[in-house]
């Protein structure tokens, strides 16, 4: 599956908070073998937010997750947001509601709340596109929600981390498993000779297994420490494809006289 | 100055690297008094890379900064994606050329690199879109660049944080500084009362400073502990105003029985 990611909010933008959400993210849709496309930061700004989703739906991915914006102060307008890109309007979902509210009644019950009841702005976090899924919350408040738009499924969830990791590893980690490609990575490093020299020989590499992607990072100043690292999307035989084309890289690092360090 | 980054790199999207450079940027951009508008991280694709450019030079930000893909590898297409969007062809820079010659032979003289000149994929780094101008990078190889494109000025700089982190405060800081804005931020935490419950407060707080941008964060759980933050962009008495809304918002917040933590 192709996979984008719309993550919305002022904070990350003015650096006040730093996204670690996507990497975790990349991380298990790149596990299940499916590719991340790309990744849009935006505001927290209803125009912004309706475009660019607009913009990534032209894409035509499978999968559009977003993350940050379901919250009950005036800037969490994702969910409007959403509904004006996708020309529907927003509706009291009660399956919603009727959660929120319980989630209210509980903190209110356990002291951790003072305010009883749902308020306007608890109530604005229960209006859902038309057509939506609600998804539980069960670390937090604000449901994420599930939507389809013709042949793309967007996941709507919270920005607050351990909030958007829960729905995801209950409702999103199922359909990556069971839609599941096959990702392989294998990689070493290397020292003593640079990036510049092997980049003729990975380029060769790269043309006699052109079902992989090998890439070489370098990991520190001048290519002092070069970090080789081979990886294959959906590649039947990938595992052994990469073996074959790593001891090749490694015996022409040591025929030019590199030395190789296995990474922990 | 409206600004906007795009982040080019394949182990951004597969979640081996952490996108840290964005926050870091975010955070100098935003201090100077200026605006992130967005970020679109992509691939090491020609396509992609050059029609995103394209689409971010639509929205007319007075900067574009442009972070990875600038090595010597054959995945490193930064530059050419850059060309095809402005469309414009790729020629040897004799000033990036001597220079990045000069960093190999040194690395070559001290016996860091064991391959002497230039390579094919050395000279590749000094292929620059018509009208670049090379901006000296003095920790690595491969320099950064900078390009107008009508009345955007583009930046490309590495990924190599510690490269990307060099060229930002040698170029880009002094413009920041010189077209500086005004950022002001002010906050505080608060517990015992919900980010639901003090809502409609914030929002009538911000009808009465529509200057300001007023922000609840939860920072654990059900809101057992928000951080209320404050911010003013280029506010001439912004300072004055933030400290009069958190002077109002503590009272409303004291009234609730919420209890009131200085940030540290």
């Amino acid at each position: 599956m192709d996979v984008e990611l719309l993550v919305i909010g002022n904070e990350i933008l003015i650096g006040k908070t730093l996204d670690s959400n996507s990497n975790w993210m990349a991380k298990r849709i790149t596990r299940y073998g499916h590719q991340l496309r790309r990744i849009s930061t935006v505001g927290d700004d209803l125009n912004v937010i309706s475009s660019t989703l607009q913009e990534i739906l032209k894409r035509n991915p499978d999968l559009i997750i977003t993350s940050g914006g379901l919250g009950p102060t005036f800037d969490d307008m994702t969910l409007e947001g959403i509904a004006i890109g996708l020309k529907r309007k927003l509706e009291l979902n009660e399956h919603a509601f009727s959660s929120i509210k319980k989630v209210y009644k509980h903190a209110y019950e356990r002291g951790i709340l003072k305010l009883e009841g749902m308020t306007k702005e608890r109530k604005k976090m229960a209006f859902l596109p038309q057509g939506s899924t609600p998804l539980p919350n069960t670390v937090g408040t604000a449901p994420g929600v599930k939507i389809r738009e013709k042949s793309t499924t967007i996941f709507i969830l919270p920005g607050v981390p351990a909030e958007m990791k829960s729905i995801f590893r209950n409702i999103i980690n199922p359909i990556l498993k069971e839609k599941k490609g096959k990702f392989v990575e294998k990689g070493f490093l290397f020292s003593g000779i640079g990036e510049s020299q092997i980049a003729p020989y990975t380029s060769e590499l790269e043309n006699k297994y052109p079902q992989l992607w090998i890439k070489t990072h370098p990991k520190i100043g001048l290519s002092v420490l070069v970090e080789v690292s081979i990886t294959a999307f959906n590649v039947e035989n990938g595992e052994e494809l990469i073996d074959k084309a790593l001891s090749e890289i490694k015996e022409i690092i040591l025929n030019l006289k590199g030395e190789i360090k296995e990474r922990n």
